[in-house]
């Protein structure tokens, strides 16, 4: 469902700053039995990033995946993710006949988090997730393999507005609910029928605005002695929950 | 007892869990010229705790220290974490006069998820986790930053045959449910009473061993595309599907 494109990094410096920046690396090809201080940098610094796969190669296949010719010994392939958009989810509900059931994230930071609830969405049957534009974190490779696959097959779509978003979808019959402390125990809710499951962000929960725009809030019961699950646990009880509902 | 000299704490709220749970802090290192109120509360608890040895410094030096890369400019090195035993949970259960509730992990080998779960358990109301001794993960600082200060709270052990010590927990009363595909809908179980909740390894599953010693082999239902959900998010949905049996 979600298509990506391949992006190639040829020298040095350019895979350098890029592994600095945090910029997602899918491989990383290197000359085999090549020892110099520049090199060295990029090892130490791909160490940090254990998305990436690393392979050592013989000369003849960085010049086969070279595009510019000036590789300077490495090469790094990323994956970028193509968005879906809201229209394409409810496309797909219509397509399965059933209610829609989509994802919304607002503001999740943690790259595993994010890519633990698109795996959790695609097996609770939800039809897409949707995230914020800004001050959270996109579609990385990271993101990829904490999905388990999920990427491949679960539409995400990016929305500048949360809020806007959710009033737009209400329009379309959705009932949206979020996950939030001080709301009504999750199993007293009636979460049938078209929904959209909001999430928060892992430290700040539900902004205020998107809480106001959500019909319900629903509450995990929570007997322990710290604050909150892992946002990706919430989801996934939260989801399940859902699923168990629409069973019924 | 563990096998770690020290157990390293890292971010704001894995440290002021464990000051205020009143663990022992051997040191603890903050970043020089930072202010804000997270860290002013941590200076306020550490006041307390004349025997912390407190050490502003700079950022390198924090990088330098910090294993899970986000320390969020402190890092505490406490004294060697004590593994409970599985006794002190059924004796954790009877002073709350609950029914046991125990979770039993069959191989986690990601801390992340290891201390997701911890911190899963700690919320559901469990009254321990029991590790494998080999082939996964211990606790580690990682661990620790994961579970949100619930490994201050929720007794861990650790034991070398989890098989062997299904067996004697089932002379305790014990019911013992793993999460396995191909098992009975966990909704149609009867989750209520003294519980083992068997989760098995990311790639792996349960073990075959571990399964032919437990009572019922629960599925979460799955919709997608994909095989399985992220193991700490399974544990929670079980989890959670236990809370709610027993809130009925």
């Amino acid at each position: 469902m979600n298509h990506y494109n391949e992006l190639k990094l040829e020298g040095r410096n350019a895979v350098l700053e890029a592994l600095r920046a945090g910029k997602p690396i899918d491989k990383l090809f290197v000359l085999d039995g090549a020892h110099d201080n520049a090199l060295g940098n990029i090892l130490r610094e791909v160490k940090k990033h254990p998305e990436t796969k690393l392979s050592f190669v013989k000369k003849e296949r960085l010049e086969e995946l070279s595009e510019t010719g000036k590789h300077q010994g490495v090469i790094a392939i990323s994956a970028a993710y193509e968005y879906a958009s809201v229209e394409d989810m409810l496309a797909l509900a219509a397509e399965k006949e059933e209610p829609p059931f989509l994802f919304i994230l607002d503001g999740i930071e943690d790259p595993h988090n994010l890519g633990a609830i698109i795996r959790t969405a695609n097996l609770a049957g939800a039809h897409g997730v949707i995230i914020r534009q800004d001050r959270a974190v996109g579609l990385t490779a990271t993101v990829a393999k904490a999905s388990a696959g999920a990427l491949n097959y679960t539409p995400v779509a990016k929305v500048t507005n949360i809020s806007k978003t959710i009033e737009q979808l209400k329009k379309s019959g959705l009932w949206f609910v979020c996950a939030d402390m001080g709301g009504e125990i999750m199993y007293r809710l009636n979460l049938k029928g078209p929904i959209g499951l909001v999430i928060g962000n892992e430290g700040k929960g539900v902004s205020e605005l998107v809480k106001k725009s959500c019909d319900m809030i629903a509450s995990i019961p929570m007997k322990g002695d710290i604050d909150s699950l892992n946002a990706s646990v919430a989801a996934g009880v939260l989801a399940y929950e859902i699923v168990r509902q629409r069973l019924n």
